[in-house]
C-alpha cells in the first residue's frame, strides 16, 4: 500500500504537518517601507496598546472571550502516548506525528484549529490536573491514544470538571460510527428493532466500553462484553471485574449471566463487534454458530478479528472492517472532525450518549434507502452534508 | 493614537488573530472528486497506515521528532494572567488577545509557530509541573506576564530541569534591548568603559532583575537597584530583603551600602533606568543631581518615569522610553522574534546571560556609527539582518 520510504520522505520534506497562520494579513505585504508603516499601524490594533481594550472587555465579561480570539474554534489534542495506533506505549514523542495528521483532518474537514499536545505524564491526575489547567484558550478537548481504562477515569473526571465538552475519540466516535452502520445493516436484514438482538462485543477498552454505552442508550437489552478472560457478568470470579468500567458493564449486560470464552457466547447471537485488537479471533465455526443473515464487525487494525471474505462464506450477512481496502470502513473520520466543529458551533458543555444515539440516527440517515448495499451502509468520508447534519442534531439535542 | 471602537471591531471581525494552517495543500483542491481520492492517498501517508513508520522511528530515536513534526519551529506562550500590560492581574481569559497578538509579531517577523496557553492556575509550582508536562511537542518555551517575583522562581526551576530552552521575555528581553541601547548611548558621549558607570536601576521586578542581571554579566561594579523601600543594599532592615531575587541584588550591587530613596541615590550618578511601573517617579531635580551627559531610560509604560522632553531640560544627553511615540523606543520586539527563531535554529538547550550580552552586542552593532544619534540609537523593528546576527550570535556561543 504505501512505502515506508515514502512516508519518511514527505515527512522529512514537510518538516511538520501544521503551522500557526495569522488571520490578517501581514505576511504579503513585500514592500518594506510598506511593510514597516503597516506593521505599526497593525501592531498598535492587535498589539500594544489597542490591545489592552479587549483584554479589559474580557476581564470584565469573560465571555467575551469567545468573540475576540481563537477560543471559539480552537481545540487541544491530548495523548500521552500509552497507546498509539496499533503501536502501544510508545512514548508523547513518537505519537506527535499521529497527531499532527489528526490535526490536519480536523482542519480540513472541520475547519477546526486542532494543537496537538504530547505530553510527558502517564499519571492519571497529572493530566487530569494538565487539562484543567489548560481550558482558558480552548473551545474543547479531544482526548485521543490514551491507555484503557485510565483514559475512562479522565474523561469521565474532566466531564464532570470542565467548562468546556471533552471529546473521547476512541469511546465517543467508534461507537457513534458503529452505531450508525449497525441501523443501516439492520435495515437490510430487515430486523428493525435493536432491542432484542443479541449482540456480542470482544473487547472491554475504551472503544468496547463505549459501543456497550451507545447500545445501552439505544435500547439494546441483550449484549455480552468479552474480555480477555472471556465474557463479563455480574460476579464473575474467574480474572474477576478488575475496573470500575467492567463492573458498570457487568450490571447493565449479559441479563442470562452466560459464562464462558467468545466460542461459548456467540452462539444464536445476531450481531459480532470486535474490537479486541486480536487479529483471528473470530473463527468461520464461532460465525458458522451465529444466527442466520448476522452481522459481523470486526473492527481491529491493521488485523481484524476475521475477514469479511471469510466471514461471508461462514454465513455472515453484513460485513465491515476498521479497513479502507475492504467495503464498509467504520472509521472515526467520519465523526471526529464534524462532532468538534458542531460541539464549538453550538457552544455545547458536555458529550452525553444521547446525543451520541443521535448522530449516530443522522449519520446512517444519509445513506438514502436506493444506494444502501451490503457493500454499502455508510456515507463517504467527504459527504459535506456531514457536518450541517451533526449541528443540526446538536441545536436540537 | 488608536480607538476603542477600532480595536474592538476588528478584533471581532477577524475573531482570532491566528489559525492552524495544513504544510500540505489539501484545502486548495476544489473538485469535490480529485478531493476524496488526493484526500483518500493523502492520509494514508499523513496519517493510517503511513504515519506508524514515522511513529516508530521517533520511538527508536527520540530526536528525530525534530526531523519530523513541527516541534522544530513550534513554542508554547506561557501567560498566568497574573501581570498583563499595565493592566496587572486580569486573568487568563483576557490575557488571551494580547497572546495572539504576540503569536502574530512571532509568526511575522521570526517565521515561528508560537501557541498561546494562557493558563488557569496561579500557584508557581502547577505552572512548573505544567510546563514540564507540555514539553514533548515544543522547540522552546516564552514565559509571558507572569507576575513576579514567582515568575523568577519558575524561569529559574524550569531553566534547571527543561531539556529545551526556556525564555522569559520580561527579564530577557527587556535585558538585551536596554543593554545594546545603553551600548550605543555611551559612544555618544565618548564613555567606552562601562565598568565603572555609576547606574541606578527603579525596579526590581522581572525587567529589572533582569536588567540588573546583565549589566553585571556586562561587568558595571557599580549598580544600585530602588524598589519601593528604597535602595537594596545587603542587610537593609527597612523593608526588608523579601525574596531570594532581592538578596541576590543585595549581594551584588551598591558596593558603597548606600541607603536611602532614589533621590538620595541618583545624585553622582551616570545613567538611571526605570522600569518601575510609576509614571513621574524620576523628577528634574533628580536629573539635575546626576553626572554631566546623563542617559535617562524611562521604560515603564504607558506612561515613563520622567518625560524624555523633561529629562534633556534638566541635563540628560541621551533619553530613552518604553514608547513608540518619543524617539529611542527600548521595545523587547527588537528581539523576541529572532531569539526564539535563533534557539530553535540553533537547538540551544538553555538561555544564559552571555549569551544575552552578546545579542546586546550584536543589535548595537545594527547602527552604524555614521548613523548613530541621540534619537537613534537602536535598530529598527523590521531590520533584516537582526535574525542572522542574533542566529550567528548564537552559533559562535
Amino acid at each position: 500500500l504505501v512505502s515506508e520510504d515514502d512516508v519518511l520522505n514527505l515527512h522529512r520534506i514537510l518538516h511538520g504537518k501544521i503551522q500557526i497562520q495569522n488571520r490578517i494579513p501581514l505576511d504579503e505585504i513585500n514592500n518594506e517601507e510598506e511593510k514597516e508603516s503597516v506593521l505599526g499601524e497593525t501592531l498598535s490594533l492587535i498589539y500594544t496598546p489597542g490591545v489592552a481594550h479587549v483584554a479589559e472587555k474580557i476581564q470584565k465579561n469573560k465571555g467575551l472571550v469567545y468573540d475576540y480570539t481563537s477560543k471559539w474554534n480552537t481545540i487541544a489534542i491530548i495523548c500521552d502516548g500509552t497507546r498509539v495506533l496499533g503501536l502501544g506505549n510508545i512514548g508523547p514523542e513518537a505519537a506527535l506525528p499521529v497527531m499532527e495528521g489528526k490535526s490536519v483532518i480536523f482542519r480540513t474537514m472541520g475547519g477546526v484549529n486542532a494543537i496537538p499536545l504530547c505530553i510527558d505524564s502517564q499519571d492519571q491526575d497529572e493530566i487530569i490536573k494538565f487539562v484543567k489547567i489548560l481550558q482558558p484558550a480552548f473551545g474543547a478537548i479531544n482526548i485521543e491514544d490514551i491507555e484503557s481504562p485510565k483514559v475512562l477515569y479522565i474523561v469521565d473526571k474532566l466531564q464532570k470538571e470542565l467548562s468546556i465538552p471533552i471529546f473521547h475519540d476512541d469511546q465517543h466516535g467508534t461507537s457513534i460510527v458503529t452505531l450508525a452502520a449497525l441501523f443501516n445493516a439492520l435495515k437490510l436484514i430487515n430486523k428493525n428493532e435493536i432491542d432484542d438482538l443479541r449482540i456480542v462485543i470482544a473487547g472491554a477498552g475504551s472503544a468496547g466500553y463505549g459501543i456497550f454505552k451507545i447500545l445501552q442508550k439505544a435500547n439494546c437489552s441483550n449484549i455480552i462484553v468479552v474480555d480477555k478472560k472471556g465474557a463479563i457478568y455480574r460476579g464473575r470470579r474467574e480474572g474477576g471485574i478488575d475496573n470500575p468500567y467492567k463492573k458498570e458493564i457487568a450490571a447493565n449486560t449479559n441479563p442470562e449471566m452466560k459464562a464462558g470464552n467468545l466460542g461459548d457466547v456467540i452462539r444464536e447471537s445476531d450481531v459480532f463487534i470486535g474490537v479486541s485488537g486480536k487479529a483471528g479471533l473470530l473463527t468461520k465455526q464461532m460465525v458458522q454458530s451465529m444466527k442466520k443473515e448476522s452481522i459481523v464487525f470486526a473492527l481491529s487494525n491493521p488485523d481484524p478479528e476475521i475477514l469479511p471474505s471469510d466471514a461471508a462464506k461462514a454465513g455472515a450477512k453484513i460485513t465491515a472492517t476498521g479497513r479502507s481496502d475492504y467495503p464498509n470502513q467504520i472509521n472515526n473520520a467520519l465523526v471526529f472532525p464534524y462532532i468538534l466543529r458542531a460541539l464549538l458551533d453550538t457552544r455545547s458543555k458536555k458529550v452525553d450518549y444521547t446525543m451520541l444515539v443521535s448522530i449516530a440516527n443522522a449519520i446512517a440517515s444519509l445513506v438514502d434507502q436506493s444506494q444502501l448495499k451490503e457493500d454499502y451502509i455508510l456515507p463517504k468520508l467527504n459527504d459535506l452534508r456531514l457536518t450541517s447534519r451533526i449541528t443540526k442534531t446538536l441545536q436540537s439535542n
